[in-house]
């Protein structure tokens, strides 16, 4: 068979084919675990379809014949008595996208069918209820009609029965749904087909064809999976967790994925079917209130799970139904975890001889390590609002938003957002991307809300039962209290805990885990990690957090706040007298800034740039000034001065600053600029020397086009160390930031000790794009649109930027073996830019203080994929 | 000899190793012409000077040795008497920069010196005159004294002695000037040394040192001439046009250097020395003139000029000098020319047989043909102000300017110039280059501005002796009617006339010589060459000049004007149905445009660039509405609409528009934009189809970084065209314009049928350089400072741009053989730029409609460097 495979046939290790779940249905069913029967139509039928689209010939056939042997097997009949075989119809790409992509439950199901359904079960509430979920589904999933009209009709329904569960509908009450869920199907123009097979191959083109949906596509932009890999769809025997009391169906992981105790952890929804538990619809409950009701199924359920774990050795996600007393297992995959349980899993494991610690290092995503630096609720000393399920852990504030498309529109505005919904759904992807915190009225630890905040890393506290939310009034009600959007709120994910205000927080302690984890990165990486570090403060975290020097001090932090009045009278100054004096008022001022980057950081290197943005930066623009200019003339007061002021700041002015008179173009241009820098780091580094210190300091010239450009610098810097009678080394590099500057790069490597790789600015004109603006303007477009696979300011884009670094690294170690080669943009905290620097052979990364774990940890992974390809 | 060459030792073909001047004097000496003995200090001694500060070592005994040998051939005695050997001391780099560097004459002169020469030329006068040039030069080129203080003394004689020559001053004035020199020189804590030996070091060194003054740089850059060449010193015997009615010297040319007419052409100044004929401070005679004071040194220069031309089959520029009635040859060199000389000269010499179509197509520089497609004044219609020396052909417009930094500056704003002084000297190169046109009031066709405008190619009328300068008063005046500085002005430089305000002009047309010149510039190149033209007419202009096709057609600046109205209603629309109004509108427009552009170029390509700018550069920016809000609020007016129209503004503005919405971006974010212009242009495809034309329109997408950007807009005009019914080829191609492209045009040209290289904006990424900017702020100051070697907005910087052209050329003709390649940025009317298209194997250059006669001979020449270099 070309384009499916039976459940029976596969194996765990083709998840390239069978996508993750259809490979591991093969898997658990060699393992000899109870799964329902069924078989798989492969991706390579899908990626034929998105190709041709069509599907592929023979297909058809080869999906019959499976049905076929499912039918022998289960000893049903597909489309008829007096045991129907009714299926789930389900997507499964090779990495998971919970909720992404789409499913139809009791497939098969016809007035038949139904009357068969009816007399096996017994139960003709179930039976309508199977038809009226698989006429739902289908009209959403296959003839893309909204959800809205039928959610509608139940309402109705529960109303007119005033019951607040689905479940809790008569018979009578279903079969009414279904009739009106035909009308509203034919209203539209649309028809379910009656032919059991003819639904078949519908769902199986649907579910292809939801791949390429907007939602799906977002989750795989925002987890950066490639839109080419397809999905395959899992074609398997329906089990009934509405069959009565004594069934039910639950989701389990095998350790707990919000802390990583080895603990089992589920929920467990009696008489539900589906998607009942994710949805959040109902409260769940627990795994030990399962065992109360049938400890058998509960005991074998444990005993799955512990088989699963040592078999994958990782922590498994499991869905399971009970079908009247007997435990059916639906599905599982690796269990999705925060950044905490990731790393406690990982290390317990190593500890338990589960995998070693190589194995380890891979097992936690360098990103999610982002999250353990986050600061905390001191909650000793703040009175919750309210208090809900502890969905995904750590604290975030900001602003209430309801509604996902205003939470998109805060986040471009530079604001932080709780996000607000009674509850999640797929559809909410982009506002939950773009919010710094989760915040739900319903849903339990298995949510849509909680699976994806945990996968996202975002803090979430889900169930918040005393919170009634009113989406169209733009807030949430808390008894007599109540939250308006844009008001600051406080949620503490740990604790489960929703505070009004913005709360103070604390800074986290790494755990002990974390601790053996980042010491087993170090063993393995190669690659040194530094941090871009502006201040003593920044310095300390960022040793603190096991960052080996620093590798970017930007001069320019340090001229604004106070001194930019300073640097202000420098500029404008009217006379050489008046600019010396500002000058060596803030030489002054930066020796001490150097000094304390330097005793920070003593006895590891300390990368200081020289100033690099224009300097009309330092000033208020011209827009501002004629605003200003605005106010006074409505007041009828003079404006002489703004526009005296005017005249000096157009002599700055640029169209473009990005490439206008800025880095070393303002060292060559404004006399004593950067000679006042250098004695101010150099005054610093006696300061240290004649205090016992080992200070390291390297001194970095920005935005260099041309050799003449950096030949003058250095000469002028080696003059003024000659003079500072300083004989430590200080070596003297260059930014390599301009395409020019990688062209050149054999050239410049003559002239430098280092190289550091400005990655933000090398983007910026590698791909003609201004990142404030384009992201404004047209970046998010050409990333939802596809045009852009990803944002490459996050990671870096190795065909364009990435030749130049190659091109660069090469022909300057060429030059000059002796070349140290660093990243100092913010790709040096990206794990997939750390991983193309490790390939490139670059000698270390520098990032901001809070990436230096991730950093740290990509570097290890990255040394890892590195020998494993080489081998 | 390693640092010496004896002119009598030397030859013609040495220029690299002594110069220009040094190679003619050592190959006038081997024909046997009448040339003062002397030797050649190389060019080599100068870069050991340069390269370590000190002369190399031997090298002042082989000067020794030289002087011996040149005492023994003259037979006078360098620093005694009976007849005491004075000296020339002259620079001479491999080309010609006419009085860029410096020369001091009558050296070996002392006051035993003075005695002897007294006694030996009878004439106290002249032997007095002798040592105070030689005090003047001496203190200026060697000591760095200025010149003012010497000015004054000789000012103060000639008004006591109530004369306006130097000429008539008696010995008694210049022993009176020869002293007071003397204190001058005290004064400023310098000396003269006694020993003429010491006086020849301090000499030859100083000639080195002056490789470097800033004027002789500053032309460098201009001239592109590389720095590191440096100068030989040439010493020569002194003889002496001031010894009486009977000597003289002067300066001509083989043919005449304004028309290229073969006639012999020159000024003669009888009692004068050196430099005085240049200087222009008195009239001078003409050849005919000197034929009447002395036929027989007539006859054998015109002779001597004869065999010159014939020796170096070009037009010789000669400087002569009758001591006592006997002709001596001071040195030779190729005459600068004109355009329209250097284009007649070299057809005619064909026609000759002195040389042949190859050599006629390098005789002439490329850059010069932009001076023929000058407009000249319609002279029967205007009555001049003034008439003077048709110095440099051509009419130049502007405002009159008396200062060259204040040209400089107006240069800079953008505004012409007409910069006019009492004469020109050196130091006025930067003023001279800022200008448009030079107008002195003194000076003949061989004077300082004479000779430099014509090199510049700008026009230039001197010695206009109705004319009075007030540089002081800033004004010209001429009798009753005065000229301020800022008032308009015009002047013929082919007529001498100069006309006040700014008279119509007219169109130039084409010379039986040029036409013929191009002829065989097009049989040698192989080159395309197109033109970037927005509009019929300049498609008319580019055609009749020979463009074969549009390289560039910019839509953008169809969408100016009138209909800026139309462009800033879609901008700003409300609603859709109001934005596909006015795309409707523009779309009949711009058919109209194309059909027009594709109607005079009927059988040529047509390349049409859709939309590139940013939408912001069609509206108010945000600084002006606030301006004007400045301006309402004071007269107490609403701001209201201005607040309107800033906010939907808002919406556009960019910080760095260059890098922002544009180009592509604007294609796939602006719904129907491009598809509009691509409709449009398919209308005029159609239309003049219908009308039995041959329209050869190509697409051409600007700003493409990635293939998806391409792919998309590709299928997009695929679709259209298809649509549309047309069936002839409508090749789509890209901008290689952005860095990122070049790095992947190797998957570009897959998708690409041609590619045309935007150097304009790949030089600006590459070097992260807004050229605006750049050029207001500090470009001026890193080509004055040698930071660049040239502006590479001017000239393609071959090490980091062309590098990025090279990589694409190559990869992007393999994966696509059938890749038409082009460049259509300023680079392709660029001489220099050009050879290097051509090394780099494009197919075509494309550039502005006045330099489409400069490419094509720049393509020939370049045509014929590269079979050079592969032969």
């Amino acid at each position: 068979m070309t384009w499916v495979s039976d459940f029976a046939q596969g194996s765990g290790s083709q998840r390239e084919l069978l996508g993750g779940k259809g490979a591991f249905l093969a898997e658990m069913t060699r393992m000899g675990l109870t799964v329902p029967p069924g078989f798989t139509v492969t991706t390579d039928a899908c990626r034929h379809v998105m190709e041709h689209g069509e599907v592929p010939d023979g297909m058809w056939e080869e999906v019959d014949a499976a049905l076929g042997r499912l039918e022998q097997m289960t000893g049903r009949s597909f489309g008829s008595g007096p045991e129907p075989l009714l299926l789930s119809v389900r997507s499964g790409a090779k990495f998971s996208m919970p909720g992404m992509m789409d499913t139809v439950l009791n497939l098969g199901m016809n007035d038949t069918v139904l009357e068969a359904l009816i007399d096996w079960s017994g139960d003709e509430a179930f039976a309508r209820d199977c038809q009226r979920r698989f006429q739902q589904m289908f009209a959403h999933v296959v003839l893309g009609a909204d959800e809205a009209p039928f959610e509608e009709v139940l309402t109705d329904l529960r109303a007119k029965r005033q019951v607040t569960d689905d479940s809790e509908l008569t018979a009578a009450d279903l079969a009414e749904a279904s009739e009106r869920f035909g009308r509203v199907i034919a209203e539209r123009g649309t028809i379910i087909p009656d032919d059991p097979r003819q639904q078949l191959r519908d769902a199986i083109e649907a579910v292809f064809r939801s791949w390429n949906n907007p939602r799906a596509m977002r989750y795989r932009r925002i987890n950066r999976i490639p839109d080419s890999l397809g999905t395959a769809a899992n074609i398997q025997m329906m089990v009934f967790g509405d069959l009565g009391e004594d069934s039910g169906t639950g989701v389990c992981f095998t350790r707990d994925p919000s802390t990583g105790e080895k603990v089992p952890f589920g929920d467990y929804l009696p008489r539900a079917q589906g998607e009942d538990v994710v949805a959040g619809i109902r409260n769940t409950l627990t795994l030990d209130d399962l065992a109360g009701i049938n400890r058998a199924a509960h005991d074998e359920l444990i005993a799955v799970m512990d088989r699963l774990e040592h078999h994958t050795t990782d922590m498994a996600d499991i869905e399971f139904t009970i079908e009247r007393g007997k435990l059916w297992i639906l599905q599982t995959r690796a269990g999705k975890r925060t950044a905490a349980a990731a790393v406690k899993i990982a290390v317990d494991m190593v500890e338990e001889g589960l995998i070693d610690k190589s194995t380890a290092v891979q097992r936690v995503e360098p990103g999610q390590l982002e999250q353990l630096e986050r600061p905390r609720i001191d909650r000793d000393h703040h009175k919750a609002l309210a208090s809900g399920v502890a969905a995904s852990p750590g604290a975030a504030q900001g602003e209430a938003i309801f509604d996902c498309d205003r939470a998109v529109d805060a986040r471009r505005e530079g604001r932080t957002v709780i996000l607000i919904r009674p509850e999640t759904t797929p559809d909410d992807i982009h506002g939950m991307d773009a919010a710094d915190g989760i915040l739900t009225a319903q849903g339990g630890k298995t949510s849509h809300a909680a699976v994806v905040a945990r996968g996202m890393g975002k803090p979430a506290v889900t169930g918040v039962g005393t919170m009634r939310v009113d989406g169209q009034g733009r807030r949430a009600v808390f008894g007599t209290l109540e939250i308006k959007e844009g008001d600051p709120i406080t949620i503490d994910g740990t604790s489960g805990n929703v505070f009004a205000g913005l709360v103070p927080l604390v800074e986290p302690r790494p755990t002990p885990e974390l601790i053996h984890l980042m010491d087993w990165a170090d063993e393995i990486r190669t690659m040194g990690v530094r941090a871009n570090a502006d201040t003593p403060d920044d310095a300390r975290r960022a040793r603190a957090h096991g960052a080996e020097g620093i590798g970017l001090a930007r001069t320019e932090h340090m001229f604004m706040g106070k001194r930019l009045e300073i640097v202000q009278s420098i500029i404008l100054a009217d006379d050489d007298e008046a600019r010396e004096a500002g000058l060596l008022r803030l030489e002054a001022m930066q020796a001490d800034d150097f000094e304390g980057l330097l005793r920070e950081m003593d006895g590891l290197p300390v990368v200081v740039r020289l100033l690099d943005p224009p300097l009309h930066e330092f000033l208020p623009s011209m827009f501002e000034l004629e605003h200003q200019m605005v106010q006074r003339a409505r007041d009828g007061e003079s404006t002489e001065d703004l526009e005296a002021l005017e005249k000096k700041v157009s002599r700055w002015a640029e169209d473009n600053p990005m490439l206008g008179l800025r880095g070393v173009r303002l060292g060559l241009v404004v006399e004593h600029l950067y000679s006042m820098q250098v004695q101010a780091a150099l005054s610093a580094v006696k300061r240290r020397l004649d205090a016992g210190g080992d200070p390291r300091l390297e001194l970095m010239i920005p935005l260099v086009a041309t050799t003449e450009e950096l030949r003058r610098m250095r000469e002028m810097i080696e003059a003024q160390i000659l003079e500072s009678g300083i004989t430590i080394p200080i070596p003297v590099g260059t930014m390599i930031e301009l395409p020019r500057a990688a062209l050149v790069a054999g050239d410049l490597a003559g002239i430098a000790e280092f190289f550091s790789f400005g990655t933000n600015d090398l983007t910026q004109m590698t791909y003609g794009l201004s990142r404030d603006d384009a992201e404004r303007l047209f970046l998010g477009h050409y990333l939802d649109e596809g045009i852009l696979a990803s944002n490459p300011f996050q990671t870096i884009d190795v065909d364009g930027v990435g030749r130049l670094i190659e091109l660069a690294v090469k022909e300057g170690k060429a030059a000059n073996p002796n070349l140290t080669l660093g990243v100092c943009g913010e790709h040096g905290g990206d794990p997939a830019s750390i991983a193309f620097c490790r390939r490139a052979g670059l000698d270390y990364v520098s990032c901001s203080p809070p990436r230096v774990l991730v950093a740290r940890l990509a570097a290890a992974q990255a040394e890892l994929a590195t020998v494993a390809r080489d081998v």
